[in-house]
């Protein structure tokens, strides 16, 4: 166990961030409300995988929506506080952890948020090892966990009880909600206990963040490569230097999806690199050759700064390095390939692991 | 209290849908809906409002989404009961009661599937005195009573409890997972004493479909005029005689939209009537000009057998007549027809009663 405070939360936030690839939220935005939790309620407590009881109730907290829209409609009120409560709850026990669904720039912060509003601790995994669009895409799927009952809460005070028959349901109804809702919505999903924790979720992704993010600075600000630093902590590879040049970009059903097209700098002078994302990037071409596809990570990074770019900051002349790397090792087996592999994306091109 | 059997539910079923001006559902489905649970379970006790005690907990059951759906994709399982007994389980009591919502060939059919079901007694009234094709159209709306905590269920097994703001609210969350769900699925909402019913329901509806639908009948029977006997028994006036010559009509939003033109016939040769429909029959027009709008009654009857004519089951060449009849005077208050008039439909013409 350590404590977290809100001096820690800016490299988390941007470590965070790369692992969203793309998604998972701004981490600006999550950092921000991150801090202000903490400064208002005090540190919280990070646990260890190991330290979780096997009978304890965890109860992760996210941010459910289209992170373009998620930029201007801030998470404001109590609703991550409504949607844990609502399904503590519905479940008659209380509620003794919490945790982070996937990693990203806002869903790595927001379990931050409702720890320190609750006083609970939060322990160091998340449900993907990197963030996926829809909410049935998480190992605990794999191990047969219902993703409901599952409480949807909005900043206006509307408050939404599901329990549907697979997880694929779940999915579909809380997007339309959170669609309605204004395209976001603070949801509680997932309720684990301790054992299930240990046997299906990704163990120390906070600390992953954390030491992804201090390793960017470092690099920035010693004037070395910040993107190999973050390379490194992934145990990924470059695989693409360029300018982005095209990008396109909607929001419809809930999701930002569109694609971008890099023109290479460098040694990848006279190439061009193309990626697609659905809030998370999915595919990358270089020359119309894939070279990384979900469930892989696909990073988009600064070139200089090595911050990560997610998928909403995407903008014409930005020069960025894009980094592939390994998933967890389960989104692999048929089952996760299956379920967040490029065929669920509508690709129909096999999966080449990085 | 009289004791309501399968044989009572041809008529009835027929007076509710012609009460349901277009919409509410067909009444074929809902007569044989509760006929077969009738035949299962026993006849259902129908009682007088003023039988009702003041502290009773009546909850409301009926079908939300589009009625051309709601033909296809019949109610097939316990969704009914599963909504009933979901509500019942958040308010902590048991029901004593359920109600129409609404005056509809389904939708006034399916409390006597749930009763019938449950071993409830069935309210000899609803919350309209119509249809109309939004749920925070209610008469318990203008008396402050929340539509939420709100059960939805669909035919799979997903169920959804929602609590929202305000009725609107409740509107547009609900709709939007009964479009996910394919357009129709079960709701309980509008929890209601005894004491509430007596104040803001309508008195006698499901009595009044019944002495409607014999009266037709008879009519019919005896070679009388049928659309006459209806337009007597709703204080009516018939407005129109003619031919469909023209339907248009779509499903979008989880409603169905679409207007039909009329030729006329008789004493109506040479002129023309236009009406529309979200669901339910809004507005009609002779020759452009008004005769009849919410909240106010359009009834559609087929001029030879009167029976009631929905708005899926509109096609060219059916001779109808238009009755027009007044509705509740509540809805004919500055707030009724804030909440159900011309202008919430989108029409800036003032409201002219019948």
């Amino acid at each position: 166990m350590r404590e977290i405070t809100a001096a820690d939360m800016k490299d988390m936030a941007r470590g965070a961030a790369v692992l969203g690839t793309g998604g998972g939220g701004d981490p600006y935005v999550g950092r921000l409300l991150a801090q202000q939790a903490l400064d208002r309620h005090g540190p919280v407590r990070l646990v260890d995988v190991d330290e979780v009881p096997d009978d304890a109730l965890v109860v992760p907290t996210a941010f459910m929506g289209a992170p373009t829209v998620m930029l201007e409609k801030l998470p404001a009120g109590d609703e991550m506080t409504r949607a844990l409560r609502a399904l503590e709850k519905l479940l008659g026990r209380t509620v003794t952890h919490t945790v982070s669904i996937e990693a990203g720039g806002l869903n790595s912060m927001i379990p931050f948020v409702a720890a320190a509003e609750l006083g609970l601790p939060l322990i160091d995994a998340d449900g993907m090892g990197r963030a996926f669009p829809e909410l049935q895409m998480l190992l605990p799927t794999l191990g047969g966990i219902p993703a409901t009952p599952m409480a949807v809460a909005d900043e206006r005070g509307n408050d939404l009880i599901l329990r549907t028959v697979d997880n694929g349901w779940a999915e579909r109804l809380a997007r339309s909600a959170t669609v309605e809702m204004g395209c976001s919505a603070a949801v509680s999903l997932y309720a684990l206990t301790g054992a299930q924790v240990k046997e299906f979720m990704v163990r120390g992704t906070m600390t992953l963040c954390e030491r992804l993010g201090t390793a960017i600075r470092e690099a920035s600000r010693n004037h070395t490569d910040p993107v190999a630093a973050a390379t490194d902590v992934l145990a990924g590879r470059r695989i693409f230097t360029g300018k982005l040049v095209d990008v396109r970009r909607g929001t419809a059903g809930g999701f930002v999806r569109g694609d971008a097209v890099l023109e290479g700098l460098a040694e990848d002078a006279g190439h061009t690199l193309e990626f697609a994302f659905q809030n998370e990037n999915l595919v990358a071409r270089r020359d119309g050759e894939i070279l990384a596809s979900v469930p892989d990570l696909i990073c988009v990074l600064d070139s200089d700064t090595g911050e990560p770019v997610t998928t909403e900051a995407l903008r014409y002349g930005l020069r960025v390095s894009v980094v592939a790397a390994p998933c967890d090792p389960r989104w692999r087996t048929p089952e996760g390939l299956a379920l967040a592999g490029p065929g669920v994306f509508g690709y129909d091109h096999p999966y080449v692991p990085v």
